[in-house]
């Protein structure tokens, strides 16, 4: 039977010193009590931590390699979110059974998509239990370059990366909340299973954008929590909210409810000054990564969804809470 | 209902302003996409993660406030056995409801130990699902300082910190292996819900100890990292190891079972040279933590266990393991 330290080293275990060069701020990984990191001098640490719970976050039998990957996404994000460039995380799992083939699909997954952001696996924890996937993530920034909530000032502009609602779109064709055809549907999956963490983007907005995050539990609940940290309002177009390509083709009541309250999107939202126009514009093609303005940040308290005609909608949307939702 | 946010606001988040001197360590606490740390110039940092799954690390009616306690207690543990100093911790949590008197007593519980150790609690998640806890813990050491489980060397005493076997032996009398009156079963499983983390004997022990690790799994499972990892071996002298006040009122087949591969202790095992005897009574002194001579690091691989005759004993005993133990 493979033990828990097996288990470790068989599947979590790289071999850095093969594959990449020396670095030393890595002084140990796996194997220890603890990892030890020197930092870089002079540089700030971001941290995060996401917990991943079978049924709630994931089918119980997903994909591991796709869940590998989406577990370390969701955290990579969260850096994106502050304009820190990934460093190291560590993997806590607790899994039913120590099946070699989930462990091998899962980790390739998880160290793949760990291996393109150069951020490494130093430690954690394997237990026995209901499946739960934990990880911790650090980076490194700048000091007083992070994007935080509570730095959007009336005027801003508001902006979007990527597009949205395409991951609860899919959801909803899983629920059978809606039908979709089969090929719409495994590429509106694609935005649920593999979300791309914006990293390059975070990185490039650092010194032009005020406030940013990531949005997983839906647009206008984010958005609230910036507000709320900035104590300032907005006002959304809601019609110029960016669509994914499959949530384009569905009737507007759909794409304006799911752009809006869709969740698991992981897009940045950010506020940036119109004088930042242009260089928001550079950051994004520097990063490859589209980006649409949907928005203002104004003095009045609260958010205004607005039509095409810049008239107010009531569309009675709530974004997702994990002890509140169903 | 009490939402997600409340629920962080209402029992996890601590008004630092109030309670100590300003930190410049610590730029931004829970609220945001990440927390950002400025760690001390020219300091390394330990890091270390666990999660403690209902079920299998504790009962799943276990005492709150014990059990806030515990879990960060395991985490400081693995910083004591590299001699770091606790620096702050990220708290993930997957509950099945969100009760407000459990979590007001696992808060406290949690955040009075935090406070005892001025570790600061800076994020972490919480959502729906079965209970489950995990802990990232971030400490501080000089570089070159750590207590790492590779650096034993021959002729190197093993010494263990407090006493062993208790928490075991609590254990037995729940699972009902043995009988145990009521007196002896309540302060054995202080040792099993309250262990103490050896924190000021790890930072004390810095430049006295060569290797050092925490026992979670059971002595000689334990042991035999450091002796893989340092590629040496050991003679125990099973009779000399220090067994909690309730298992000394036990037999000896049982004291010995207990204290070598008991589990649970949150005792430090660490090795040091022969001339350093004194340095490691004077940081046993400094730090208020009994310390006991157990053994010797020797060039044959393996672990001998002798008896007071010093002559070999045949236990065939086993550490836990958390895939291939029940």
């Amino acid at each position: 039977m493979l033990s828990e330290f097996d288990l470790i080293k068989q599947y979590f275990v790289q071999d850095y010193a093969q594959n990449s060069p020396q670095d030393s701020r890595f002084a140990l990984g796996i194997g220890d009590d603890c990892a030890l990191l020197n930092p870089s001098q002079g540089m700030q640490l971001a941290i995060s931590s996401d917990m991943l719970v079978s049924g709630r976050h994931f089918f119980p039998d997903a994909d591991p390699y796709l869940l590998g990957h989406k577990c370390l996404a969701v955290n990579l994000s969260d850096l994106a979110a502050m304009g820190a460039k990934p460093l190291a995380f560590t993997l806590a799992l607790s899994l039913p059974e120590a099946n070699r083939d989930w462990l091998a699909a899962f980790s390739q997954g998880l160290l793949g998509l760990a291996k393109t952001h150069q951020c490494r696996l130093i430690g954690g924890d394997t237990t026995k239990g209901p499946l739960n996937i934990c990880i911790t993530i650090l980076g490194e920034l700048p000091p007083a370059a992070a994007l935080r909530r509570d730095a959007a000032q009336v005027g801003d502009d508001i902006w979007i990366s990527g597009t949205l609602g395409d991951a609860r779109l899919a959801l909803a064709a899983y629920w059978k909340e809606l039908d979709l055809d089969e090929t719409s549907h495994q590429q509106a999956a694609i935005r649920m299973h593999q979300p791309t963490p914006r990293v390059a983007l975070g990185i490039a907005l650092r010194g032009i954008a005020h406030a940013a995050l990531d949005i997983s539990d839906g647009l206008i609940g984010d958005l609230g929590h910036i507000l709320a940290a900035s104590k300032v309002g907005a006002s959304l177009y809601v019609d110029e909210l960016p669509a994914g390509s499959i949530l384009q083709t569905q009737s507007t009541k759909l794409r304006r409810e799911f752009t809006l309250a869709g969740g698991d999107d992981y897009e940045l939202c950010f506020t940036a000054p119109v004088a930042q126009r242009d260089a928001v514009m550079q950051a994004s093609k520097i990063s490859n990564t589209r980006v649409t303005r949907i928005g203002n940040i104004d003095s009045e308290p609260g958010l205004r969804l607005l039509d095409q005609n810049k008239q107010p909608l009531d569309l009675h949307l709530k974004s997702f809470d994990h002890f509140t939702s169903p």
